[in-house]
């Protein structure tokens, strides 16, 4: 029986020394628990809800650091896209390019990811049902690239919540695509007031177990050290300390399904 | 660790052989795996969409049945009432009633229910949030009756389709009370143009394994050795020869999170 | 062009001084603008979200209230029903019989209804299409009255939101009977932490002014002279001294559209 | 009183003699019922559900003649942009930039829109709440540009309908921006089977009355000589020769409410 894979990192690039301390404890722990890991982080956030959110800290210098923690922790490291020209641009850099929920219908990103021979982890449309993302993995697999990853991250339910629909897990799988489930972004409250996106992070391990037992390929977690701190997205990360009891228990469910 | 309890059986009670049959197999099962068994059936269907839909073979003689499948096996048997005047008359016959969850918000009929002391299972209405069952359950409470347990059903989710939202189980169990997923009625496909429910009832396990992974003290299975021929709901209910490979499933996935 | 007729009055029967001083003044601008006015009120709370809400001054106090307001400015009078045993009762002082939203797939309710010969006004579930409204028209039919009125009054988006599908407005008309957009309910806020409903009484006018643009032919309002100090539903009646120039606003739109 | 504006033109810019065919005809019917009319075509379609799908007939072609039939009837036109680049080029021949609702999130789309000095039609992402368009309007301000229009199109609702909900026309308002409503995609009915949208053109009329009742300051709606023949979104545009009498009944509408 073959372990679930995790892709997991902070939201956002912000340092080397961040970078690789969440990576280097993350990794610890997926090697002694035999889970394949894959280090996440944005190197640019294009799509926040205020214009006066953090953004980044330089594309080519967060580029590097995802390089740097590839290279060093020998894993694969992955990132997200927005435009055509990132697609060239981060594929120097990192091995998985992730398009957002919010980006999932646009042919010419989705073409150019695929053109780079990358593997390209398409997440699911707030607004898309399982079923349709056959399309957007079709336009990838029309450029050429077979490597297709479909994330399930929560559906549009009410102006103010998101929802996780279960039923979409082997509906995407009979898609012929790995998938995985973003725990950290399904648990968003979108639309606050004050325009920053809230969440319910102690839904994480309950998310995360139901979507074990329902047989996803890989699980999605953003983490940091002290999330109250993060310069993006804090209120949904699991603090760090609390993923190698998750991932315990979530190997134990995983071996009692297969 | 203790298992999570079944509450399963067929739809409607159809006839005493059907019911017995239903009820003496599922519960050998039940038995081999240490899994606490409550046989259910419908002694009347109030709520079709449609007028003529099966309704039923006749109150008393069905709720007789029931008390006989009770006694026989030795298991406690629940059936849904839909008045005031059905708790006292059930309360006769059965151990558990269960409160539909159009029906979730009517007082007088939880207070009813709760006055036989029996156990009310209280469905969460498609319209509700986990949250709001709270008042639902202080009903039952308020008339003096503790033994509450809550039921996730699924949640309406654009006209023909329902949601399970798996965040709803701990919310439901911080108040106080045992939380049951129905496996069968949150796979309904409503509003359909025939006016005949739908359902998708290969996603079953699917559902179930998720539930337990997350933590739910019961499951609620609609099961029949034939569903096509079942005179209600046979578009989700679980052929019986598939309960027994997933309740093994399910109580591995049970020991894996205890 | 014939006008729209409205149902208003008070969310409850909380006296006598109160309901006719209601019905007088909304009568005097119903008779003034040429608009079929039928007085509602509440004579029973049954399916409050707590158990400590207001639930009425007495049945029969209240539905004697009812038969006197429409005995004295010779209107119409409705009120909800809630079981079987209440239609034949409120029959006999109403002559609308309303049937509740979460009520509206109950069939032997609304056969009891429809057996009183009284005109049934159904509310649409907020878990039901406009088409599924179908069947539980049929059921009114199918004991043999005709007289079918169809009520939209929000649909289920997300937990604490209701929404307006004007759509449903033609829609429910195909089925042969005449739709009436109720105002005060469909601006509901469910599933409030606090189990008191919320609203947003400032959207009346907006949605009132769309329905009648979309062609209902009737609409639902509850009113009141002080609605903060009511004993139910305050948060959604409009105040009394808005009713006059809306309505005139209402006159205008209908006579644009006919 | 004002009237409302239009916004109206083919789905795709398929070719010359339609786009001026279709500019002709309704501009004249805006011209004697004074509405202010603008012409729209996409130049390009980047987001279709299939890769298979048409996507235009060359950019630049496609763009002259826009500016064409800006400049033949003295009216304004507009297109939709999908990435920055494109804010630049179709800024050179259009009036109006439409941002599409699935990026209205995109902050360097929205701020390369606006540095072009052009009006800025944001439409409401499917997933997103009317008060939260304040922060896509703040990105465009914020860039200096004040011209911004925001369109209501439709909100998730299940997976395969949208719904519009009217309250957003007076939330969007308040946001200090004119409103648009989009009757021809507010009744799309996405994630279909097939991969290609479908929609209820018959509610169109339904949709737009109760618009110009709730107080939209105006309307788009795509229209064709012949739906069925269009190479795009056939199932939704509204045939051109039902275009007069629909307006005709608008204006008076708009008429009985200012």
């Amino acid at each position: 029986g073959q372990s679930f894979f995790l892709i997991a990192g902070p939201c956002a690039i912000e340092g080397e020394d961040m970078a690789f301390e969440i990576a280097g404890r993350v990794n610890a722990i997926c090697e002694r628990l035999e889970i394949p890991y894959i280090f996440k982080g944005s190197y640019r956030k294009a799509n926040r809800s205020r214009i006066d959110s953090f953004t980044g800290i330089g594309d080519e210098k967060a580029l590097g650091i995802l390089k740097a923690v590839g290279e060093k922790f020998q894993i694969p490291v992955t990132t997200d896209i927005h435009s055509e020209p990132e697609a060239a641009l981060a594929a120097q850099y990192v091995d998985v390019l992730q398009i957002p929920a919010f980006l999932c219908r646009q042919t010419s990103l989705l073409v150019a990811a695929a053109e780079t021979g990358k593997v390209v982890n398409i997440k699911k449309g707030q607004f898309l049902s399982p079923d349709a993302m056959q399309f957007a993995a079709d336009k990838v697999r029309g450029a050429g690239n077979e490597r297709v990853l479909l994330t399930e991250r929560g559906t549009t339910f009410g102006y103010q919540d998101l929802i996780v629909d279960f039923r979409g897990i082997p509906t995407m799988q009979s898609l012929g695509a790995p998938v995985v489930l973003d725990c950290t972004h399904s648990l968003q409250q979108p639309n606050q007031t004050s325009g920053v996106t809230g969440g319910r992070p102690a839904m994480i391990s309950t998310i995360a177990k139901a979507g074990i037992a329902a047989g996803v390929d890989g699980l999605f977690i953003e983490t940091h050290p002290t999330p109250s701190t993060a310069k993006s997205d804090g209120a949904n990360m699991l603090p760090l300390d609390q993923l190698e009891p998750l991932l315990e228990r979530l190997v134990n469910i995983r071996k009692a399904i297969i």
